[in-house]
């Protein structure tokens, strides 16, 4: 590149040169789909919203009062990037009590919600072109963060149990570089399942052997409506080789962004860093809002009656679907979280399908391939989410998609 | 890598390989530093908060109880990535008007403070490897979010109207490679300094020359008390060059990390994506509360009394510096912001002098090293904050530290 190429007598308008990392990344499709669904009209079970019921307004209104009343400098004033200490202090005890954090051996950090513990975690742990092994389908949030770091992103289909262990192996053999294995355990996004504690025990022994370390991302773990509690990978962890990310997102309020993630303190100082040049912090209201919630509540009994909404409303989709649906879809039954996953006939137009329950039918679902390591992978497979639309969408949504799955697969 | 090598029979305690974007990257010296300056007895002039008499805590109050009164389920559900539309527009025009917005071409993205913008403008247009130029010294939580994406960071020195062109001409010849230049143009930090007009267009113009791209950050532009506003290099842009960034952490509050910025559309649209992944969106809360604060309040009248409390408290400094220091230590004095910066004689122990500032004296200040692209890097300047400190805090400590300036240079 010379200098007599490149300045011409004409003004230059530029010619955007975008970096390697970003050039293929696309906007989230689910959040795309988003923009549409919320045209008049169209029952949307697309998105991920906690339920507006779900948020404790009273309680939180009057929290925000006090601390505008008692510390408002607080609350203005610049905070440090590790997070507001009474809160790290709380979710120190709280992971403890869980088995999620060792204080000798590990700290937390409080994150810009949990997405951050993601991106924090692949840029401190990944150069280009390392492997991190997530499940088949996975949260497309998290993918996106990983691809945008130009890690080698290799997807290990679910089976019932969670990620099959057999072709977990094989994926390891076949990339001696994997860094990290992205999981989410329980009522996984997106097809709601749960690993089992077999499975989670397997999968740990398969990180030793091979030596990577485990994301355990746990957004969904307290909103469990029926069967009983799997402890956590990180609750097994012997060797330092798990970083956990939680989250206010789904138990407190997703705008406030507040998550946070625990791991060996050598990481973590690491990830403060990396948040120290990304946000500096998270913000101050949403970190004093959590820490006093859980003060001045019974956050247990708070979450008792947010599995109660989120329990109705599967149960509610369940049934709508076990009523109208062509039986020649299959379905997951989550024992918690806010998603579903159906499966259409093998061959299908799963495509076709979804495009057309939008834009003919008035139903938003998203296709199961937003969740694959590249959307041309095949999946018959959608998800669905009953925590945001209310209980006549619910009713009447799956009525309507169960008309177009008879008759389109009966 | 084989398996044998890998799977030994004893625990596998982790031996972590970072990633070589982050294994040089420290902690933020200044961030180290003040959590010394927080002991009781030691006077601060190392940080860079805003005057806590500054935040308008009353209107703040009446915002947050009006917000939970009147729509807390938009504070709480999730948002879009690209920001609060309200928010938005406003800032929209009011950059309009100040010509660094121009709608047919450009979008503007609401960031969880403007540090995120560089973060996400790096992100988004440096491969590791390429060239960015910054002023040398400049800010460095800047420079630590581009070495976190591996660029090659060249610092070009400036002089007293702003970056010296011949020098940045050299830089841009020597590293064709260069694809942005990052500059704070009005009361720089750490040196208070203003680009005059006449440098502003020597710039934009070897910018065009080398086709290069400029990140204007202007955090500090409305806290102008003496002289006159200059415009930005982003209003003199015909080329959708210029990536403009913007803060409302030094003209209402950091703690509730809201920022901007501007480009052309489709450099936002990339750095839209690249936010996805790191934070999904900025807190609803510290939008709204911007929002509604610049409809609230006359903002100028607002931005008018800030003007007044950091006038009279760089005037205290500076008649501080004046009144004690040695006359061989030269000082810069700014016409806005928060920071002024001085220079010891030539082959002085600027670092031995900060340590003795703030271990006998309890003089907390930042070392100039701290700013410059490497901390080996010579300087013999360090910088000083008058936005943070008290009254009294000023006084006294400026007399303190003129003590040692006399005893060390005179």
């Amino acid at each position: 590149m010379t200098e007599n190429l490149k300045c011409k007598g004409e003004k230059n308008i530029m010619n955007y040169q975008f970096s390697e990392k970003v050039s293929h990344l696309q906007a989230s499709a689910i959040r795309e789909i988003l923009k549409f669904t919320s045209e008049p009209g169209v029952i949307s079970f697309a998105a991920g919203n906690p339920a507006p019921e779900a948020f404790p307004v009273e309680t939180v209104r009057e929290i925000a009062s006090e601390l505008f009343q008692n510390d408002p400098i607080s609350v203005l004033q610049y905070g440090i990037t590790e997070g507001y200490l009474p809160l790290r202090n709380l979710m120190k005890e709280r992971m403890t009590a869980q088995g999620n954090f060792k204080a000798e051996s590990e700290e937390l950090i409080i994150t810009s919600g949990a997405q951050q513990v993601m991106e924090l975690a692949c840029k401190s742990m990944c150069n280009p072109g390392d492997t991190l092994i997530c499940e088949a389908p996975s949260f497309i949030g998290s993918l996106n963060a990983f691809k945008s770091y130009n890690v080698n992103l290799v997807g290990v289909p679910l089976d019932d149990e969670g990620m099959n262990p057999e072709l977990l192996e094989k994926a390891l053999k076949e990339n001696p570089n994997t860094k990290l294995i992205y999981l989410i355990l329980n009522f996984q996004n997106p097809t709601g399942k749960t690993t089992t504690l077999k499975r989670r025990k397997e999968l740990y022994a398969l990180a030793q052997k091979y030596n990577t370390m485990i994301i355990e991302d746990n957004p969904y773990g307290d909103l469990r409506f029926s069967g009983e509690d799997v402890p956590s990978i990180k609750s097994m962890d012997t060797d330092g080789r798990v970083i956990y990310a939680g989250s206010f997102s789904k138990v407190l309020a997703p705008g406030i962004r507040v998550g946070y993630g625990i791991a060996p303190k050598e990481v973590i100082s690491k990830m403060v860093v990396c948040k120290q040049v990304s946000d500096v912090q998270t913000n101050n209201f949403g970190q004093m809002l959590a820490y006093q919630f859980m003060q001045k509540v019974d956050f247990d009994a708070h979450l008792a009656k947010l599995r109660g909404i989120y329990k109705q409303k599967a149960e509610r989709m369940l049934n709508g679907i076990a009523e109208h649906f062509s039986a020649n879809v299959a379905y997951t039954k989550p024992e918690g979280g806010l998603f579903l996953w159906c499966t259409l006939p093998e061959g299908s137009d799963m495509s076709g399908f979804c495009k057309k329950a939008v834009q003919e039918y008035k139903i938003a679902v998203v296709p199961g391939n937003a969740f694959m390591v590249s959307e041309s992978d095949v999946t018959y497979s959608f998800r669905l989410n009953y925590s945001t639309p209310t209980d006549e969408a619910i009713d009447k949504g799956t009525a309507i998609l169960g008309q177009l799955t008879k008759e389109m697969f009966d």
